[in-house]
């Protein structure tokens, strides 16, 4: 047996650094006397522990530039640690309470579920399947801005799914109401954990039946159809280059780079 | 302008039934006086409204021997819709509290929110992401009977997916977790919506590297390899077949035929 223990370093929801530009550690001993721990795990024969916020994301659905560019700056393996941590401690957080009664919960099973004190239910942490989706007509792509991105961002669109649909099917609704456009033939290409708050990201492609865009302003910014050519160019940075397309960490990325190597 | 609109009968959170054997409706006079009512769409020119029971279901992630033996009975667009709207009202009537704060939610968005009356903090019904999943090893298919089921029942197995899994990494932790087997070349097959609560149903493949079962009896009755012959014998209903196979309306059924096609 022995006590080795470290607890992640967190100013709220945000990671604190260290010199070095990695994630900062301390003792136990530093969480508040009433603090929750959040048990994430072993590294190096340590084990890890994150302390439950007093807050928990005020606006957990909305994109947050600060993530944005905390993920430009950590190292991978530390902005998958934090992501993980950030994601668990937040949805603790913002369950304080049974949402069956009303009564306090309190954390149990190191972090992986909440109880109530008054009527027992069990809590789970809860992860929303998202679809998000490249859709093509003709050799060229679907690709939106959301409202506030900045100018030149694009990426593919996007979209919770609700309940009773199934991936294929949410896709299509997806597609239909952000951009009027009837998607068919859709496909799975790839799946991706999404921690900002809790999301399981699940890529699709899809064949356009029409090509002309009728835009939901109240989802969207813009939406354009792209060359392969105008992808390449903004995947590889190129000064001319008609958009910016997503960091590597975000799972469009992986998505344009399979739909470039589909079209080499 | 109509105000046509009917309200489905519902007992607790079991449906009524006509002297035909369809789900019952009623009016919107039927409902309770205080009752939160959830509008499940239009159908045949009438609104169809839904009321919240004063009580969810009490093991929401357990299996229902009363709504299997509802599927066997319901025809399909009646089950599609029961489920929908039992998936919804269950929702509601577990979530009159606030996570965040304690205080009393209330029914907004026509019943696809829940809004804090005393905090402001928005709540979306919640759907949960399940991978099921047909491994297999040198022609053999590794199937599951679960606990608490029928003797003969086996179906392929099936996990939650948790925070930070990918769909592939929840597929290979779950089958090594429930059956001692290393799943490896996951792919995905097809999705389903499974509203007994909420679950989005995503069927994979993947080959075994091992045949050795080592069987987690906490989730498992038992585990078993079974040949093409047997798993068609027994989605025939053959006398001798060895097991009994999901029914049609679970998307299992559906991947075992996927299987049985893809050997053929
Ligand atoms: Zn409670
Ligand atoms: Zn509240």
């Amino acid at each position: 047996m022995n006590w080795k223990a470290r607890l992640l370093k967190l100013s709220g929801l945000m990671p604190e650094m260290d010199d070095a530009g990695s994630l900062a550690w301390g003792t136990l001993a530093d969480a508040a006397e009433d603090a929750e721990l959040v048990f994430l795990g072993l590294d190096e024969g340590k084990a890890c522990f994150a302390a439950v916020p007093p807050e928990g994301d005020s606006s957990p659905r909305m994109a947050n530039p600060q993530l944005w560019s905390l993920m430009a700056t950590l190292r991978a393996d530390d902005l998958a640690l934090y992501g993980g941590a950030r994601s668990i401690v937040d949805w603790h957080a913002r369950h304080r309470f049974c949402a069956a009664c009303g009564g306090a919960t309190k954390i149990a099973k190191g972090g992986w579920q909440r109880t109530c004190t008054s009527c027992s239910t069990e809590h789970f942490p809860r992860t929303d399947p998202v679809t998000i989706m490249l859709v093509e007509h003709e050799g060229r792509l679907l690709l939106g801005r959301g409202l506030g991105w900045p100018e030149r961002a694009y990426s593919a669109l996007a979209g919770f799914v609700e309940p009773g649909e199934s991936i294929e099917e949410a896709v299509a609704r997806e597609v239909l109401e952000e951009s009027g456009i009837v998607a068919k033939e859709v496909g799975y290409i790839a799946s991706q954990p999404w921690p900002f708050p809790s999301q399981l990201m699940m890529g699709c492609y899809a064949i356009a039946e029409n090509d002309e865009i009728t835009l939901d302003t109240t989802e969207l910014a813009d939406a354009r159809w792209f060359t392969r050519d105008e992808v390449a160019a903004s995947m590889n940075g190129d000064a001319d280059a008609p958009m910016n397309t997503p960091p590597k960490q975000a799972i469009a990325h992986h998505l344009l780079n399979w739909w470039l190597e589909k079209h080499a």
